[in-house]
């Protein structure tokens, strides 16, 4: 075929892929082609605009490292990570909802003992949590992974830091036989998504702001349920209507209760004030 | 606003670009939210597909630097980048037609004397070429400068070759008071596009071939007119209606022809077979 214009050019793209011996595969990439051809004709999209869109990709590529994830940032603030995770964790009543992962999760996290500190020298005010999981009977999910993760009072996550060579507000939790889990750590605050990149420059452009309401990141795996990949937000948070990656759920929403200085749920004594938290998670049955 | 679902986001996304003071990036942005979560509810998306999406742009970015644009390849294999072209090309008959402008052009190619032997030390079949750069009206067009670059006879570009110091097959002339332009190469031949990166990958999955029918680049920049990115093609190459770019257009399907060894168009005495084009191009006045 020659002498494609742009309007033959999407049958055209589609048959050529009629030798592809994977179904899903054909699936996926030919309604991705026909929607994204619909943007380009929707749009009449110039050929400066096509190289600005060409610019913007490779640089948010450039971004990428170990330790940096902007196309997940990008897919973030353009709400298809929240709508994936949506699509496929609808959850019966009363098993806890599922949020998006986020760029920091590192595979590497310290296995850390039941009751320690996991700030691994964060700086923030002291934070005590409780947590105990469950199946949705309420009976105790024992020797379940429990992968925690959050930013410290400056907003930033350990990987964040590039002189910090141990790991900062992260570590995995194996959980009691009673299904309970107790850590200490800092207290998350709201922060900024990473602005110095590609998607830092979209957000001001739109006029959107960089905000995501302080929270902590929990992944709960455990044999004969579904992993649980969530976050437990901090109540009255301001941001919490305006999430920069649309990612709060009412029910994910915990409540951070402020103490003042003296005995902690530890036993230790605390000079400051300190805060506590209780939240439990519900798994669901594979 | 929370508790977002695979229905609702669209609109929380949209809307959170109210803000936006640039109407058309707004009307691109827009656009670009509302057909990628038509895609990913179409095809219902998994999360590991969506991973296999981040991974696979991640790559196509890290794919890319000075030398290498696989975004560009993956926009032109999946018919974006002729879509673009035809849709901000159309041409009134007479004038040569656009094409599109692949991932191989640099920025720095040497400027070149008429007449004057450009393929650089690239292997190949001596190709001399005539060409003549007019208005609509037949006027010639003088000063015009004319960008030309192509493969060698491997079918590699000078900057698919990591040892290569200076340029190969890679030239700007400026046409001579009478619109005419004349250069000695080496004769093109079909070749496949990259296939060492994602690109590649995604045609091996999807049963394509990489192949590009034979072809010379040429881009005419001329005051007082518009700017013509386009190729001359080869005629009688097999992957005339194949290309993997999509970008054939029968009016730029030129005719080489082959002459046995002998006196050359330039005076010089050819011990091999070689060939010769002629190609007149029609600039479309702003």
């Amino acid at each position: 075929m020659r002498n494609i214009d742009e309007n033959n050019i999407t049958q055209a793209v589609l048959a050529r892929m009629d030798g592809c011996s994977n179904p899903r595969l054909k699936e996926i990439l030919g309604s991705l082609v026909r929607h994204l051809h619909d943007f380009a004709r929707e749009v009449k999209l110039t050929e400066a605009e096509w190289m600005q869109g060409i610019e913007f990709l490779t640089a948010t590529g450039h971004m990428c490292d170990d330790k940096r994830q902007e196309f997940i940032l990008l897919s973030d603030t353009l709400g298809l990570s929240m709508l994936t995770v949506a699509m496929n964790n609808a959850k019966p009543a009363g098993v806890t909802e599922s949020t998006v992962f986020g760029p920091f999760h590192v595979a590497d996290a310290p296995h850390v003992e039941q009751g320690a500190d996991m700030s691994g020298g964060a700086t923030g005010e002291p934070l005590f949590v409780t947590a105990k999981v469950t199946d949705p009977h309420g009976n105790p999910v024992a020797g379940a992974d429990v992968d925690v993760w959050h930013a410290d009072e400056d907003g930033l996550y350990d990987v964040q830091r590039p002189d910090l060579v141990h790991h900062q507000g992260r570590a995995i939790f194996r959980t009691d036989a009673d299904g309970s889990l107790r850590f200490r750590t800092v207290l998350p605050v709201a922060y900024p998504i990473p602005t110095d990149g590609p998607v830092g420059k979209m957000l001001v452009a739109t006029g959107r702001h960089p905000w995501r309401p302080a929270h902590i990141h929990f992944m709960v795996v455990a044999t004969g349920f579904e992993r649980l990949i969530t976050h437990v937000f901090r109540d009255g948070d301001p941001y919490m209507d305006s999430d920069a990656v649309f990612g709060v759920r009412s029910s994910l929403i915990g409540k951070f209760e402020e103490h003042p200085a003296g005995v902690a749920p530890d036993g230790s004594t605390q000079s400051v004030p300190f805060h506590t938290l209780n939240f439990d998670f519900v798994l669901q049955p594979v």
